[in-house]
């Protein structure tokens, strides 16, 4: 039996792997359906940097060679990576327009080689904001509307994504780039566990935040793709009667615009109905409770004075050049102004405040599991609203619903399914550190939810 | 006037800026004086993986044609750099002997660029053990006696720097890797605060613990060095009388030698002979009365329930191929045996401990700094003693005395200038996290008054 081929770029990693590996798809056929869906739409979405026709059909040439034995959990499954990860097959750009950034062909990082010794068969890379740290858009545009910013700055993979070109992309998140392009986009993102997916081959920005991720557009995919990574086990999703969500607005709530604000309720309503228990926390409360030292868990001055300093090491080379009277000339080459701002800004902090908010995150950190060991999960808005329209920067949007959790270093999945004024809305939720498989499963159960109100 | 080109191999990297930006030496007969010294001498010493000559000639040609006004801080200093750095000159072999794990020449790791930018003259890449992980040695011999091990992994790079090759060196440490060879070969060495030069472009092996730093042969060069990337500032070295040193023996002294008893002994009393006041203190008793939780700060499980984890994470795509049945033996191509058993013994302490190792050392990294705030630095054994001679795995040693400040991130300065029978026997200078230029200050006051020994 044959697959219609007019229809297989819809298929989902999932569904490839069931068919490839039982013999009823051919990974080849499924690579020319999937190349010609990309061809036919990627002039409009430029989701791409690049990728290379002949290359994947011969890759998957290679992977209908394989014995049936061989075959690996992500057998034939198709999967763009974010222009940050080295590669052995293209180059590596960073994001970057400055032509001196670019790495050659070379080896994989570490996470793509782990997908790739799965069977994955890896499509091309996808475009970034520049070394991941900028909010200046890549010409990519949002998969669901194209006058508007798909965010960034894992761009390009989550619209390739949500416009069928792949059902697996790689992302990484340092403030919101996995999940808040994942909202704007209409698809799953998992940013897991700090460091629980491998960053070596990755464009550092912050090592305190950086995080490898994946999109998907089915809660299966995600814990297929979470699995390789040895995070994520089978197990059915919880029944909704069973769960108890924290429901947790932090102090960024006053930048949630009405779109946030209705997804939430209407999330919340969804859930509740459905026979989830949702509490309305506030994480100060909790630590209160407690008896913890009194401190704002959302702040973003405290977590720029992570990331900023950390981004001014990063990129030392492009910022601090010689002589000094060239400096600023040849940095506006090599910089997007916002990366300069935000090496300076890190300049100017200085250590003693670097060491303050590092020092005060490590104490949220290892409180934040214990406080919230009441809840199967939080949940809490994946960004501010729907994705704004396309600016002169092509501004890839607010990440302030997400900072906390990247620098907590727990696991975040975005759920899609709703919508407002008909642009999705993500809505997030948060597990604890190293429980990246049972969010999965609570993610799953309200994905669910979700899907039976569309 | 031109310099004896004899002897210029024996330059610091101070004189050789002085005399290059002065015009009175050319950068290209350094070089060519360098590689006669180096094609003599490597081949009983092995420390590169790889060196061009006829590249380093033209890069050092070029570093002539650069106008004095664009000559940077490092000008024509000849740098070694460890095989897990990436360059765009050279592959990168990550100290593996398996094929599939070079990288060809790409694009230079941040801490490399960083050194290119300030006019440093890149000969070569230096030999490490398996992804800087491994203990087995690599075919390197210690600079001082070849009978003996040049110490791990940074093993290349302290040699190279002990046997004249180079006046600079990067190194990592992730245990004991730049502080134990630099013991061992006799030389200066700076493992920074951690994350204090961007790890962006070398090998990951754990997030928490990996820090790049650099080998010399004079604490002004080490300054010269750490200056490049802000980490220095120009200073006289206090007065010993000034001084005030807490010397820390920590629970790893049950496995100080005598060479390293008798060492240790000997700086204190050359110390305090030259006015410097140096008490001995326990870190838990300093703890204890400032009311902290009793902890035993020196612990190997807590350190390897960080690590070892973390290496499984890295290390993930070479332990866990496809298909189940076939994975032994493929492993064993791919990794030493000892890097197997990290990874295994990561898997096995579960993510709990691993958390629980990561709160408990983050929250001592914050009392560290007010804890010895009374002392301008802590004065411990960098090693158990001098070199081991070279066994059947050419054993790097032990890195007992080097984890608890590597996972404390906070700076470390191993001062030569001890021997015992005749073998180097450094000292660690251990400061607070982000004062490693006071740091500097009073290693090389330490260093001075070693020397007046000598």
């Amino acid at each position: 039996m044959r697959d219609n081929n007019n229809n297989l770029h819809e298929l989902t990693a999932t569904e490839i792997v069931a068919r490839t590996k039982a013999g009823t798809l051919r990974v080849e056929d499924y690579a020319r359906a999937l190349l010609a869906h990309i061809d036919a739409t990627e002039p409009a979405l430029r989701a791409w940097v690049v990728y290379d026709p002949q290359r994947v059909l011969a890759e998957a040439r290679a992977l209908d060679q394989l014995p049936p034995a061989r075959r690996g959990p992500l057998h034939g499954v198709a999967v763009a990576v974010k222009d940050i990860f080295l590669t052995r097959d293209y180059p590596t750009a960073y994001g970057s327009a400055f032509p001196g950034h670019t790495a050659p062909p070379g080896i994989d990082a570490t996470a793509v080689a782990v997908l790739r010794g799965a069977g994955a068969l890896i499509v091309g890379k996808t475009t970034s904001t520049q070394f991941a740290a900028s909010t200046h858009g890549p010409a990519t545009v949002n998969a669901a509307d194209s006058a508007r910013t798909p965010g960034g700055s894992s761009s390009g993979s989550a619209a390739a994504v949500a416009a069928l070109h792949v059902p697996l992309a790689l992302g990484t998140q340092t403030g919101g780039s996995i999940i808040r392009p994942a909202s704007f986009n209409g698809v799953w993102g998992l940013k897991p566990t700090w460091n629980a997916i491998s960053r070596d081959g990755v464009k550092i920005y912050s090592l305190t935040c950086d995080t490898v991720g994946v999109f998907a557009r089915s809660a299966a995919d995600v814990a297929l793709a979470a699995g390789v990574f040895g995070l994520s086990e089978p197990g059915e999703p919880p029944a909704p009667s069973t769960l108890r969500l924290a429901a947790v607005r932090t102090a960024a709530w006053e930048h949630a615009t009405p779109a946030t604000e209705a997804a939430l309720s209407r999330a919340i309503a969804l859930l509740t109905k459905a026979g989830v228990t949702v509490e309305e926390v506030e994480l100060e409360a909790l630590a209160e409770a407690a008896g913890d030292e009194n401190t704002q868990w959302h702040d973003t001055e405290r977590y720029r004075a992570v990331i900023h300093p950390e981004g001014a090491r990063a990129f030392w080379p492009d910022y601090y050049t010689f002589p000094e009277g060239e400096r600023a000339a040849e940095r506006g080459q090599r910089l997007e102004s916002d990366v300069v701002e935000q090496i300076e800004d890190g300049l100017r902090r200085g250590d003693e405040a670097h060491l303050a908010a590092l020092d005060t995150y490590a104490r949220l950190r290892a409180r934040f599991g214990a406080l919230t060991a009441g809840y199967d999960a939080v949940i809490t808005p994946s960004t501010t609203g729907y994705a704004p329209l396309l600016d002169e920067t092509r501004h890839t949007g607010n990440s302030v619903f997400c900072t906390l959790w990247t620098v907590l270093h727990v696991p975040v999945v975005n759920v899609p399914g709703l919508t407002e004024d008909g642009l999705p809305v993500g809505i997030s939720l948060v597990g604890r550190r190293y429980e990246d498989a049972q969010l999965l499963r609570v993610a799953e159960a309200v994905g669910q939810v979700f899907a039976r109100d569309a």
